[in-house]
């Protein structure tokens, strides 16, 4: 079970305390993406010094691979890649219908064929909390159904009440069997129908969850449409629990969706994107396999107080880029990773002075 | 210029101290490959962690990429690298033979084609001397000519009195050129021909080299020979200066070399065979792709201290390797890393005890 303090207000933007069984997390928060049971490229003590407070697992591919007979050799997640700090899990749906070569939805669950070996599996409701406990995760969240963007509102609404049947079985099933140490959150859907996103909330609050997630966001819709919908949907949601916007985005997206009363964010962006060569910084991306940083023997950032941007020239590193060194990927993360929470750590700041509107403002100039 | 100073010996074993300008470096010593200006997976901290002493910078491979006029930006290899310890370079010599795509000897030197665009180089002793002296070696190596096995009398003849007159082109642009940091060292080649060797020897030793190596080995011969060439080249050179005997080999092969006098040693084994799974320990190698792993929750060695086997599993390293993932090739690399360099100051106490037969013996015995 967790508790969620607001312990600052700026405009809509709140910073808090989500307190977990293995530790606080400061809100807003971005959480590394540790697909497979690592952060690609970067070591559990490496995400400490970045100040990383949670990371997320995702229940799809652990279940794949190694599977639960293996985690459960190790009483969990956290033992099997030695990371001590809180894990949020998803459920298991998204993957399924961005990864899985085919998958059919029925009241039961979903079934699907692995991406991996096309073997069949079912995820049902109850399975993915399963899964989730399995791999201990301190934040377990419902299974949901997914749906394309665009999406007619007939699909939209028939999918966002299975979620609602769905999360009411998860949370049956996560009373019954959770040793009272994780928090179940439930997942706003609605597609882009705001009043759907609105009968959904309202379903979801009624069950009484400990934090909400408004999810089927970052589908392919255009950006506005984004923004708009979490706009529209963060409000709906209970002020004094949690609201985590997933899969989402840019630094330019988390600013922006702070102000609008998110707390908590997880994205692949930053580590993706630094394994292709994509660095961030105030000033914008920059790309260092781009010829002109051959010769450049400054940091990525000389704002920046990261372990690469101490140590190494983007000379160098666009050296180890080409060469496809290993390096290249650690250090690559470790800089845009360290962007991303310091980024929220900035962001808590500016709420905590009450300046979050002068900080947003500011950010958006600087592009 | 660096200082030799032998402080124990067990039988013709011996441990001693390697001055250089940037720090003392304990003999028998194992040099970590950094081919690119990057030992492969790791950070320099984690090596400094590790205990290397000294790593090995590839002159061939950092002429090609990232070229001397970008590691001139940074007054050498070490700022470019971000390492302050000891480097040695080698020659260029040998990955020629071993990488280039066409290459042709002349009195002159080597004119080749560059492995990785065709391009056309030539390499002079004098070129070779340049180039690790625009990295700022602290140990420099003469530019030798290899020939593969076998090779004939006639052919290992002529390549070692080439050698010998490139040696003497290498130390007349050494003495003046060099600010006097480095150490250049005189390298012995003469193929599997005990006379030639020690032609080979007499002609560099007149030379009068702070240090000099055996060459030529591990080139395709079988171990026997290469064990016996040694034994029969290491005690032709001087007893007080450091003989480093290049590219080999296995743990075995360091303690047999060791033991007839060997003070240093480098391969990428340790690196490379980490990157396919491969992990060292006294009761033989290990194949973490094997199945058997899967579930395995004990460490890769449970005598090892290395950071690997400290904190993870052989199941956890096994999903890892097989799922491609990053942080597997780190994960082995320490591991390795740190077997071979705890061999090394395994070896060095042996020595220092008087015991280094009884260490050789035992080492043998638990194969």
């Amino acid at each position: 079970m967790n508790r969620f303090t607001i312990t600052a207000r700026s405009g809509r933007a709140r910073a808090g305390i989500l307190s977990t069984a293995r530790g606080d997390i400061e809100t807003p928060i971005f959480m590394p993406v540790g697909t497979l049971g690592t952060v690609k490229a970067v070591s559990p003590e490496e995400l400490k010094t970045l100040g990383a407070q949670i990371i997320l697992g995702n229940t799809y591919h652990l279940y794949l691979r190694p599977g639960c007979d293996i985690i459960r050799l190790f009483d969990g997640l956290h033992k099997f890649m030695h990371w001590d700090r809180p894990i949020l899990t998803d459920s298991g749906g998204f993957q399924i219908f961005s990864l899985a070569k085919l998958f059919k939805i029925t009241e039961e669950g979903t079934r699907f064929q692995s991406h991996l070996d096309g073997s069949s599996h079912l995820l049902t409701p109850e399975k993915s909390i399963e899964i989730q406990r399995c791999l201990d995760s301190d934040i377990v969240m419902c299974l949901d159904q997914c749906i394309p963007y665009p999406a007619d509102r007939d699909a939209a609404s028939r999918a966002l009440e299975r979620t609602t049947r769905w999360a009411d079985r998860c949370r049956t099933w996560w009373q019954e069997n959770d040793p009272g140490r994780s928090a179940l959150f439930g997942i706003v859907q609605g597609g882009m129908y705001p009043d759907l996103r609105q009968m959904s909330a309202e379903a979801l609050i009624d069950l009484d969850f400990p934090g909400y997630a408004v999810g089927g966001l970052s589908v392919g819709e255009p950006k506005e449409l984004m923004l708009e919908m979490a706009d529209h949907a963060l409000p709906l949601l209970p002020d004094d629990k949690p609201r985590y916007v997933m899969g989402v985005g840019t630094p330019q997206d988390l600013v922006n969706l702070a102000a609008m009363g998110a707390d908590m964010f997880d994205c692949v962006m930053p580590s993706r994107n630094a394994r292709n060569g994509q660095l961030f910084t105030d000033g914008g991306a920059l790309n260092i396999a781009n010829a002109r940083f051959k010769t450049d023997t400054g940091p990525v950032d000389p704002q920046c107080g990261c372990y690469t941007c101490r140590h190494y020239s983007r000379a160098y590193l666009s050296h180890l880029y080409r060469n496809r060194e290993l390096l290249a990927y650690r250090l690559n993360t470790i800089h845009n990773l360290h962007y991303y929470l310091d980024l929220m750590k900035r962001m808590r700041a500016a709420i905590r002075q009450g300046r979050f509107d002068t900080f947003k403002k500011e950010f958006i100039l600087d592009k």
